[in-house]
């Protein structure tokens, strides 16, 4: 096993929480135990096999580490298992997939950086592992994809990833850098949500 | 060519009877005949092309060796020729779907472990490979996937994929082992559905 | 920088295009200007990310290449500020999908061929690249896609991709054999919707 790492810590960490995500959509559409684990599977592991298939990094970490199962396997049963109680939480599924979509975010364009890629690249594979799992999982229950239909989405996972990069150039410590391009996307998504914030539409549409 | 080997039959076989199942599913939803054959070809390739992207192993066989492609042809072919003859089984896409879960969960996880991965990551492979053709099928007509809706569905590969690696492991004749993990995996998905076994929903739900 | 070549060309070209079609889709669907760049994102970058990663070249140009971004994001951005002038036109986004589709299968072809692939897998590899990014961007918006529903798409990308697999055979000169072919693609989409073609469905179906 690779030494625990920030790195790893925010993919593990992330892919429970969009687990979390997935398994508490899976609830809300009336799926049974089943459909909830593998909505909770498939959220939890699409984003980092996306990732790790655009790097070359093969077989993925998430099928090759038996951590990123155990982390979605765990986030499929609590979903199932304490729905009513994260239900409490407003906005749940929204929620956790803003926690995931920082920490992806993160530890995408943190993995691609230490591949050697360089910058700006990293930064989209770190928006490419942010969105695929959420993606996936909208899709996989017929909605239109939240990275579509929500206005500061794609740009909150751009901006975390972008924090990260730019720490990386100025050659600051990585830790404190992660957490602070996880709060600043999850902080967009939360209070763009809370506050409304709302984008312009096309010109006459 | 490769020499005609238990993985490559398997893998064929998968291919067309996925194929089949695409075919149907197009002609049920009254697609013409391109519909159908694009329908049978996704269904048909989707699952290998995944796992070839996964292993690292490109370009996908499904794409380098024509004789995926022959057999993805053939089956959008006879879907379309012969779709009332198949209409007359009981519930065909479910159970050509069924065929070709066990036939690619199977040679999945075979390919796998002969490519060196290791056994926990190589039935997470065969399951993918296994699920992967039936729920871009399902996208595809804009249906929530059978791998979601189904109760014993990602359970039933898992457990072909799991006797494959279990066999690997005790050093058994791969063959019969192959035909076991199929055969289970195709019973558990049609007794499943015909005995009506349902999984619980979330409590509370 | 690599040297600008037609395949490059194409390959940028066809990013803008399908970017367009993209944009287009979701300012129809009344998205607004966050759905309308991830839209053209998705559909302008898809189909070159999945032919790179089924090739096996990672990252993919798309994300490697700051050129491609910049393209897609032109034309996210054109779609938002010219959508009425573009309406104008007729079936715009079918019209942009079809230019789209025969450059990307010129070009993904032409990619397959440079790096050694046998024609028949780059011919199938280039209708992937066309048939990729329009496939996502209509699934992006819940909708059936195009090579599904439309009697002309995939045999129109086939087409093409078959003129430069035959062209490089035949030895002749790339430049005028890719425009010949993303022509005849071009062409084969529009003339079939303009004249109505129709392709039988499924006899008894």
């Amino acid at each position: 096993m690779e030494m625990i790492t920030s790195q790893l810590w925010f993919d593990l960490l992330g892919t429970f929480v969009f687990g979390i995500s997935g398994g508490m959509l899976a609830v809300r559409r009336e799926l049974d135990l089943f459909g909830v684990m593998v909505l909770s599977l498939a959220a939890a592991l699409a984003g980092g096999v996306l990732r790790d298939v655009a790097l070359g990094d093969t077989p993925p970490a998430a099928l090759r580490d038996a951590r990123y199962l155990l982390a979605a396997l765990a986030a499929g049963l609590c979903a199932f298992a304490f729905h009513r109680g994260i239900e409490r939480l407003a906005k749940p599924v929204m929620v956790f997939d803003a926690a995931g979509l920082g920490l992806f975010a993160v530890s995408g364009c943190q993995k691609a950086l230490s591949l050697g890629v360089a910058p700006l690249p990293a930064v989209l594979l770190g928006v490419l592992t942010a969105v695929g799992g959420g993606a996936l999982r909208d899709l996989l229950v017929t909605e239109v994809p939240r990275v579509l239909r929500e206005d500061i989405y794609a740009l909150a996972a751009l901006a975390g990833a972008t924090v990260v990069a730019v720490g990386a150039w100025l050659g600051l410590a990585p830790a404190p850098v992660a957490l602070l391009g996880v709060a600043l996307t999850f902080a967009l998504r939360v209070v763009s949500v809370w506050r409304g914030w709302r984008a312009p539409k096309a010109p006459g549409s």
